[in-house]
């Protein structure tokens, strides 16, 4: 369950107050030149500790690679990358108060008392980690095939950013985006976002938000019917990122309230190429992209960490009692959300990609 | 890829015009006493023709059990299930002309001109009777061990039903819902919401929807972080249904817009069973279960087959031309849909059951 | 458990005396024509009741395909095919007493009492026939790509059959020996053979027996170390046939008594083509094919449905007790367990072609 | 393709010369109390550079344990153990000279050029201690259930030891074994086998052999019909270690000259308990366990590595030459492949275990 894929297939593991991280990746072509310096980049748009409204906590999150990688190329075997933990402070972790909105319940239930407790353990978003270096690597493959991958934060609480147009979206619009401190395609939004989250650190408080996607020049004729859909393997994916709630393909919510004649995308050909001339349907017909862009968003549940008391149980005692969360934790995830999102829907969409 | 599951697992096959349809499932304890009048019930509830609202193609779905089942019982080996398709009438179907909002198109780009194109072929929609005949049996087995599923019509166009009750929903009140013809919570919506499908037929037109759904008695401990959360399975099994196009647990889109403080969900104890106050996180913490009723929503779009008029391109030709698509069609199929998504979710629900 | 393979995955049901049994085919290439005549033959081959040496079940074994299948070409989707079982005769089970080889006492363990005890139920021989489909199938697709495989009877008891030619066999061989009713290389031994399963049979006894298979034209660079090992999963699947209980890839035991300058196959070029001047490897160096002949055998233990008295448990009692086991059964199944192990063996190495 | 397991899955990576190798292994209870000594001393049997019939190239193999492992327990999650190269001397491999019976020639094809062929790269056998880690974890798992299991050679060239009793070989016998430095039963053919070796290395050769392996306290019920019988699973592991050529259950070979009235084991029960008289069939009926002692064998080739002249090609120039292998090799890799068969056997026994 620690491993994920069809034709590329990740294993992760580790926990955020443990010795390291990491990953291993099967399934890579080998002789690939890997650009060592992008991969750092993507490593660098997740670290934590970069901005007034991250966590404090600083990471250099340098991945050591051990496998599968020799004179600067993918040799085709599984290649393997750890990041180690460093900047752990663990004194602000109460094993028994189960912090909510967490996994502290749920692994304590599943696992036992044994389980790694410290900064959410093996269910810590550090985990995410790991997958972003493999998403940095399945971006540059993804490029080699013309395909281009890119996220912003479509809203957080009452603010929205204008959305991508689901037929004109440019592979140069997200390279700008991507390019962004904080991936938002309408700057002064960038701001007022900036400031709602600012107001919520003040307030001992945190929000959500929702980030949407785009992938440009996946062809035609990629994914299954039924459990092998492009929606099924990239929901899988994203789901596993913690705070991820929701999934939403192409116009999403709004196909409830469309007509078939207005949800459906018509057909027409130009210079050989089928195309639609809308775009509801995100890309995807029958669980099989169609050649326009797939767009897709997930909805981000505000961090769960707050200083805010919260009424919560201690399970030694089974008894009612209350916690603050100190300790260093981000009042958005949304942002750096949107980096894991990317990156982790670039591992599916590679692993659609080398279906047959 | 047409294989299913980690526990109780599911391989699917048939085409909507081929001889017949079904599936094989593995993992089911042995000695289990099935109840097959139940199952046709479920069948039933699934199958087309039965009202003025629905396609007219008329089905017995019947299925017949092959393997796995002796005396009454399960015997622990694969059941398989076929149902015979009879009421087939393919001269509807035109090889050339790509339905827009549906498959043809990328299953001729995947699969090559040799695909079974008629009615949909292996997309169709008639390949959830045995989703449904299986998630009959796993429903079964989840009431032995104390969970009930339900699912109701949340919306149709503009017209919403009630939502359930996250703390409050009962199993009677599951089960109420699931003896309905139309299952929704209130009465007079359902009214409305038939009109509001009459109205879409009578002008060649089609409706989506949304469905909810609830699962009570699940114990808490039940998925993994990350490749295995519930969500991350219970999406993936439920993106397989086709027209599905968003999955949202607890509160859904609503966490975007939440206060952290507002989204978490409060723990507290009572009689020695750990609960919350709310339960936005519908049900699931870190990927796996609270204990607390499990509750998502899926989107489905309008029933891409409509007789309007709609543009597309004949793939022998590659040409612009015209489309209308005629032959028996339901102008919505949220209600069987909701049939389909709550037995889905059930085999979803008990591969997840079966974790260690 | 019930489906195997990476690229090809087949997932078997049924029982020996239920309804009937089958197999789903799932990665099949659209647009294939299948030679259902062929699928006949094969199907034949391993049929039973068709001489004085085989049980006298007879069973037409006649494939019906549901689904992936039509205007005589395959549809890239699913494949299932079933089987009805019709000549069954389940007076001679008894369901308390365990059978001496067999899996009753297993299947009972493992099942509990609800399990399909007649004629050895799901653990029936009678389940390969569904495999020899699968196989008839897997031939054909690697003939399109230049690739035969062919099984003879090495040895029955004390009569030894010639060995293959690791380097020197033909494609023109295999065929005649697919051809003959008992498949061995030196006509003479094959009545030797025969008369010694004659002999054990008027004893109430039988006889076990090793095959040899061969695979020609598997092009070089397939398969993978470790556990996606050519040998891994040849003898995975291999050893999911019924009676087999060992497994040897070229020179198999002798390797022990061999030196290291006898044991490996020195490299030469000819024509631009790398080969071997000795094959005792068995085409595979690290797990992955090197473009010589695929040599193995796999050792079939003698039937054990004997006649004679055997001493065994009575389990609904738990006492010690005596069987005779009546009815129909074959005194040796090597020969039509030859059939069984060559089409078996087709489908791994269809699934391991198609690595990329 | 890196991955094994249905219940207890483990991942390998690394290359003989690169920086480091390892394993994640996921699907261990939490909680579990792990004797890191008893690993040490189970690393230390298969480590090189321990006497003077072994390699000269010395290797800590001390394991890192980075996740999984907190407070001297398992916590449930991925435990991930990697492994530095640190004793490398790439000098003596030379790319383009394929060595016979080595995988230069198949990786090389398979990966192209950019694979790592230093010291076998990725095929090399040090790619076995990570899976002797993960053994030595399950075999502390399989002690607490109380199950043992045990190797010794059983041959090396002409020289046989005894067998293992299949009916009465005891743990302490086992226990005994493990113990010793070079596991052979009878202490005398121990000498002889190592004369035998230092012969082979003096000729610059290399010889073969035979590791006979045994399962005690297996409960009777684990495993499955066919695909996920006893003997697939573990032959696809033992089949994943480098260097074995055949897996051969029970009474293996001697099944083709037995008569089924020999063969059978037949069943009687003493205090309850249901047991054979003999053991021909390894402890295993139908591919499930039948709770006699599991016995099986796998043959090990010679070492490929031997310092004579051999005949090979020179891939960058496709023209035939001649090769010597010089650097640090095992004249035998029997007595370490015992420990590497006994610890991936225990891998694979573990994951049988838990079967439901």
């Amino acid at each position: 369950m620690n491993t994920w894929g069809s034709n590329i297939k990740v294993s992760i593991f580790g926990e955020s107050h443990g010795r390291g991280i990491g990953i291993v990746i099967d399934g890579l072509p080998g002789g690939i030149e890997l650009d060592t310096e992008q991969i750092k980049r993507e490593m660098q748009r997740r670290a934590p500790g970069r901005s007034s409204i991250s966590t404090s906590r600083t990471e250099a999150d340098e991945v050591e690679i051990l496998s599968g990688f020799f004179d600067g190329k993918t040799t085709g075997t599984p290649l393997a990358g750890i990041i180690r933990n460093t900047n752990t402070i663990s004194k602000h972790y109460d094993k028994d108060l189960i912090r909510p909105g967490h996994a502290d319940y749920t692994g304590f239930t599943k696992y036992g008392p044994a389980h790694d407790y410290r900064g959410g353990g093996h269910f810590s978003g550090r985990i995410t980690a790991p997958l972003v270096f493999a998403g940095a690597i399945a971006k540059q493959l993804l490029n080699m095939h013309g395909i281009c991958i890119g996220a912003h934060i479509l809203r957080i609480k009452n603010i929205s950013d204008d959305s991508f147009d689901p037929i004109g979206v440019t592979e140069q619009q997200l390279r700008e985006i991507s390019g962004k401190d904080f991936p938002v395609i309408d700057d002064y939004k960038a701001d007022m976002m900036k400031n709602r989250i600012w107001e919520a650190k003040t307030e001992k408080d945190s929000v959500g938000g929702i980030v949407e996607c785009a992938v440009l020049g996946m062809p035609a004729g990629k994914g299954s019917p039924f459990f092998g859909s492009v929606e099924s393997r990239l929901s899988s994916m994203l789901y596993s990122v913690p705070a991820v709630k929701a999934v939403l393909f192409g116009a999403g919510m709004d196909f409830a309230g469309m007509l078939g004649s207005e949800a459906n995308d018509e057909f027409y050909t130009e210079n050989g190429v089928i195309k639609t001339y809308t775009n509801n349907n995100g890309g995807i017909n029958g669980g099989i992209s169609n050649g326009m862009p797939i767009i897709f968003k997930t909805v981000i549940k505000p961090t769960p960490s707050i200083s805010k008391p919260q009424r919560t149980v201690d399970i030694s005692k089974n008894e009612n009692t209350e916690i603050e969360i100190h300790g260093r934790h981000d009042p958005c995830i949304v942002h750096r959300g949107a980096v894991v999102i990317e990156n982790a829907a670039a591992i599916a969409i590679l692993d659609i990609l080398f279906d047959k």
